[in-house]
């Protein structure tokens, strides 16, 4: 494992394949330390899966891809019995439970394997690559969308990390605004800081420093009332399921952004791919929230804040419902909500 | 300025008057720490009012009457000339521009500064006392209101600490909800964490801790979300102003909650003392809010959490229009807001 530190300005894929390794960055590190890891067996990755190094659903099905390959390559140089590759390769689909997506990418790939190495890296490649081409769908769709929202350039506000840390490249919620900023119509972005593990803090202020985009970290309780204040143009936020009747399921204080969208009556776009609908979910009463460990609401970085002994809840997600949903973009689709989209916008 | 350890067990009151000093609990160090403070002069108290040892609108008038007592006594200690007395008094004032409770405090007693230091303390200590007895009328008036709700113990929701560590000894949101608790009427209270100083973890969780009520911590982002779940019968907040329309300036993320609790038709409760009212200030958008330093969100405990130099927005307020209260319960009066009361209630 080879770890080089990220070079300032460019544009790095999250996970990314060259010269026969996967290169990661490190989101465990980020934002203080900005490092690149390169992987060269399928044990490394798996590693680094486990700890959190990668993360993110899309990703991860491009990681379970890339596995793969890095095991043909590794089955080839040294003369591997077929019950070894089988054994890495039920490691890597493993490596973190719920994860439906690395089983996935890990499928996308497996029936080349009869085929050798160079045959099981161009199949990942291609994943790899469709990754990067749904996002920059959805992002050019849902950035041509908030065009004609304004003539100036747009005061957006965000939550979580739906960016390119969680997919190969663009990302989604972000992958739209790095288009609006591509063309030069987003003027400022709020980042919800996304308690309890401060993904907006830590990874969404860091890309979109990385990119250029002004923006300033707000707590999550300030969101509200920030489009009270009349701060905010428009709520882009991603989706970690999207049921059959458009209720949407994401990181916990979505639902909050979205009420006060709707009193406001700012769009409240919700960017997600087509992979992210779940038909057989009638509404959002049947997604099942998970519940996190309590010991993420009673400490703060490592540090308890709270009485030792006080109890938590910690749902991860909430739904939001359709009827406060302006639209949902994506790589294929605009999907109006239930409030629809302003006049400017249909 | 003179440290000493919080007794274990004994009732102490946030803030009192003891040998011409004020006492404070350090608000900063728990729940971790139990500490009394000893404040000799008007420029210690500025300095823990700023840092916010001490805090709550309640308190923050007594801070207020206590500071010119103190003020009066260094006064006639040190000779001071009129001007110089003068000037502390408005930094005294001034020390929380949000906080309206201070200046009143201020008012209360400031009058009887020709008639001597005596005087002074003697009126600074009735409105000691004024306080205390505030809080009891207040608390049982709104428990009365909330036992008709249902006939099984109440699933409360909180935010920030309206407790007796807001106030002398009783509180006003806390305060109601101890009144129920003593009447057996309290299952459960949600406690939001209150970023970005975590008040409601640090403080709302020590205070129903100590009187033995049950309750669990969540993350602000959860609160609107766990009303919407059915998990919550009532939600109560204090105020640190309430414009003369009703409009209820409150600890940043009371806005979010009233949307929520507006949402799921459940009563949204506001514990205000008859002091918090301005009536010179017409409707919510006059009042100004203020301002916190970056910092606070995006580090915590001194650790970065955000990529150096990212800026933030961090308002300590936010405006909760009338139209979305159900009533606001004070020592005198029981005033119902724009979404009124439900039946059981009326």
């Amino acid at each position: 494992m080879n770890i080089t530190a990220l070079q300032p300005g460019t544009l790095v894929r999250t996970i990314d394949w060259r010269d026969g390794r996967v290169t990661i960055i490190d989101q465990t590190a980020l934002p203080h330390r900005e490092q690149v890891i390169e992987l060269e067996t399928t044990r490394e990755l798996v590693k680094a899966i486990r700890r959190l190094a990668v993360r993110g659903a899309p990703a991860l099905g491009v990681a379970g891809a890339l596995g793969v390959a890095l095991a043909a390559r590794q089955a080839e140089r040294e003369g591997w019995p077929p019950e070894r590759l089988e054994a890495e390769l039920s490691q890597l689909r493993a490596a973190r439970p719920t994860a439906v997506n690395l089983a996935w990418g890990v499928d996308q790939v497996q029936p080349l394997l009869g085929q050798g190495a160079k045959a099981v890296e161009a199949a990942a490649l291609a994943v790899l690559d469709a990754d990067v081409e749904v996002n920059r769908r959805l992002a050019q769709r849902g950035a041509e969308l908030l065009c004609a929202l304004r003539d100036e350039p747009l005061r957006l506000q965000t939550h979580c990390n739906a960016g390119g840390l969680a997919c190969v490249e663009w990302g989604t919620a972000l992958g739209i605004i790095r288009a609006l900023h591509e063309r030069g119509r987003v003027q400022e972005v709020l980042v919800g800081e996304t308690r309890p593990l401060l993904q907006g803090a830590r990874l969404t202020a860091w890309e979109l420093r990385r990119l250029g985009v002004s923006h300033r970290l707000i707590c999550d309780s300030a969101g509200p009332a920030a489009i009270a204040s009349g701060l905010v143009d428009a709520v882009i936020v991603g989706a970690d399921r999207v049921a059959a009747n458009g209720d949407v399921a994401n990181k916990i204080g979505t639902y909050a952004l979205a009420l006060a969208a709707a009193r406001s009556e700012i769009p409240f776009i919700v960017a997600a791919p087509e992979s992210s609908f779940d038909a057989s979910t009638p509404s959002g009463a049947g997604i099942e929230v998970e519940q996190r460990d309590p010991s993420e609401v009673t400490a703060y970085g490592g540090q308890p804040v709270a009485p030792e002994g006080t109890e938590a809840l910690n749902p991860a997600f909430d739904i939001t419902p359709v009827e406060l949903l302006s639209a949902i973009v994506t790589e294929d689709r605009l999907i109006r909500g239930g409030r629809g989209l302003p006049a400017a916008l249909s």
